[in-house]
């Protein structure tokens, strides 16, 4: 269980919450979880602030969905502009979606040529595995050790993050992300090319390699720029395709570029898109290169009822207007870069910080005791931060990373306010 | 190919939509289909009307997301509300899910306890399906010849419809859907205990038996009230679990029961909702017996990004509100049986219609010439009846069932306005 997730009955629910959290249990059931001990009863939000029952104000330093910050007016409006209008779906024609798709495909590498769209990022990894096993006429698929890439039957089984009780699938191989050392992409296309012959030895035909470029719920680690280049090769000999999850880096996360594979100057051959894409509506897909493709398309037809209905599109196309016109890669990447300037200073202060590793507004912290991994620490930091008023997680395959990833509209002022929230909680001890 | 999807190139497009299917293929590749030879470009729509770009009226005979009609205006102004107030998850605590769930279970028979949320029917499907495997220890799946059950790998897997280029999945079983003589429940139970026995004699252990209770996409099968009877026997004998898919005829779609099995008298294990829960917002879900998730919930953390958020929710919520402050299943009920009475005296008039079978809005008209199936025939009325202005589809096994499905606030005025002008498209001969 990651460190920022309380069990479905937490520790000390204060009196106002525990009915709520009584009656949630008898309604949705155990697999339901909170984040923190005391979870926290959310009733509005505004850009990066969300406020509870109480009226207490929350600076929101987690949530990666609303890119463009939490109830954007331009987003509010476009939906409720088009849900009055039309809200239908894909078997109709309609030219806001071919509009939006030209406009994502431009911020594509030429070679991509499609997108199909699904509602969620788990549906879009599940649809990106269909076209690639359909292509290649192979099953295995290679992912890294602690991956997380969705909650249908097939991606669940991609998600070792899931724990033991989650079987990986048949045709699934694991490597390690790549650590911190200056030969990482080397090791990595290394251990990519034992992962693929080890499949072969067991008469698994490679179909894919699916990785998020962070590799975020491997703990953060974005690693130097073009290091996955070796990797990509790796991949590509044995013919497969390689499938980069930008749930979590796409759409301006990292900063510098759009997509989080654009900052290793690589071309995948699809690219799964999710979370941020329409700031809460459900709206995903995968961009692809047309002729990964081509046989899928002519063989399978492919619908999903609500993907890319005329409502999701207004979304997704107000959030490409903010992000261009708030200039918010830019934002992002200066917020980030200052917010890790700040964390370094404090790793100065506390020596329970080990390593920080990020790019643009995912930033991972690690909390180490004699030089270990302290996960009991790093839950306590989350929980102690969200009753000072500021929400953040925390994850890695050892629980001790704080998960530092707040909408990009997140100013270098509201990094200074979780700079010193995070140092006042270090402070108090443990 | 069912009748009513042109192949991704169609016919004869119409010069001033021809520039947007170019376009449209280009972007969005060829799995990409649309209904009619001459496919409709679409802007606007208000209850069971859709207008097209010429300000052309179609009346919406085909559409069950939009429930309780398009542009619901309760549901857009609950939807925009919500959106400038709070879009977040299920990781805080929120009201609004709880009220919610206690009312859509009250819906549903005292066995059932719990919903888990998903977006789409897919996901739901999906989910029902990891639950049954993990409870049950088992993977095999009994399913009808001709069912659709989703858009995921794993319910593609589940959906023969999608044709032999996407496969079955090896644990997959399928039945002859019941049909219309005096015995069909018993020899359909008797159908799925001889798929069962042959599961076993292959070493795979039963999981579940998945069906949708008007099986749709096996020809609109509503079958004699109580039927399913010896059905759910039959799968609790081999300790499966019996999950009914509710994407198609929940909601009041049957007219009589808020959902299909409850026509039957029935009490599944799990029942799959989707499309109209939001009347077109992305949400979707499971209701289930506590008990079948015990294990699951203990063992398995589920989380959905999107699923259930908060506007979701107050769109699903309005819903429910229209569903019982309009009547809406009574309204159902009545303009069903107006229609299906409207069909059989058109049946008395042409030949070439077959069986008419259907339930509350749920309605198949069989098209044949010499007692077989005339899937050509059906595609020409679908199409004629486009060129006049109302929309339809055509679907079954053998693609010559005319599928009328409308919006729930269809009235006995529209359906009148549906047989003038099925009768016009079938006196015009072919």
């Amino acid at each position: 269980m990651s460190a920022g997730l309380s069990p479905s009955a937490p520790l000390s629910p204060d009196e106002g919450t525990a009915g709520m959290i009584a009656r949630r249990q008898a309604l949705l059931g155990a697999s339901y979880r909170l984040f923190y001990d005391r979870p926290v009863h959310l009733v509005r939000g505004e850009n990066v602030w969300l406020f509870d029952a109480d009226g207490r104000r929350y600076l929101d330093a987690y949530n990666n969905v609303p890119c463009v910050g939490h109830a954007h007016p331009r987003v509010v409006e476009a939906v409720a502009r088009q849900m009055a209008t039309l809200n239908t779906h894909t078997r109709y024609l309609h030219g806001t979606i071919l509009d939006y798709t030209e406009r994502l495909l431009a911020t594509y590498p030429s070679e991509f040529g499609h997108v199909m769209y699904t509602c969620t990022g788990s549906e879009a990894v599940d649809l990106a595995l269909r076209i690639a096993r359909h292509e290649t006429g192979g099953t295995g698929v290679v992912i890294t050790r602690n991956a997380y890439h969705g909650t249908t039957a097939v991606t669940a089984g991609l998600s070792p993050l899931l724990g033991p009780a989650v079987p990986l699938g048949r045709d699934v191989w694991t490597v390690p992300a790549p650590d911190g050392r200056p030969d990482a992409g080397e090791t990595f296309a290394s251990d990519i090319r034992a992962a693929f012959a080890d499949m072969r030895r067991h008469g698994v035909r490679p179909a894919a390699f699916l990785a998020d470029s962070i590799f975020s719920t491997d703990g953060t680690r974005p690693g130097p720029v073009g290091f996955l280049k070796a990797a990509i090769d790796a991949v590509h000999a044995e013919n497969a395709l390689y499938i980069a999850d930008e749930v979590q880096p796409g759409f301006g996360r990292t900063g510098t570029h759009m997509w989080g594979f654009a900052r290793h100057g690589i071309v995948p051959d699809m690219a799964v898109m999710g979370k941020p894409m329409g700031n809460g509506l459900p709206i995903a897909g995968v961009a692809l290169r047309p002729e990964v493709a081509e046989r899928f398309g002519r063989e399978v037809r492919y619908f999903n009822t609500f993907g890319a209905n005329t409502v999701s599109i207004a979304a997704a196309t107000a959030v490409l207007d903010v992000i261009e016109e708030e200039g918010i890669l830019g934002r992002a990447t200066a917020s980030g870069e200052h917010l890790l300037q700040g964390l370094h200073l404090l790793s100065q202060r506390f020596a329970e910080i080990g390593d920080i590793r990020g790019a643009g507004l995912y930033i991972g912290v690690e909390l180490v005791r004699d030089g270990e991994p302290d996960a009991a620490r790093a839950k306590q930091i989350v929980n102690r931060m969200r009753e000072d008023g500021v929400l953040i997680g925390a994850s890695g395959p050892a629980d001790n990373v704080l998960k530092i990833r707040p909408p990009l509209t997140f100013s270098q002022g509201h990094a200074d306010l979780l700079l010193d929230t995070l140092a006042s909680a270090l402070q108090a001890g443990s």
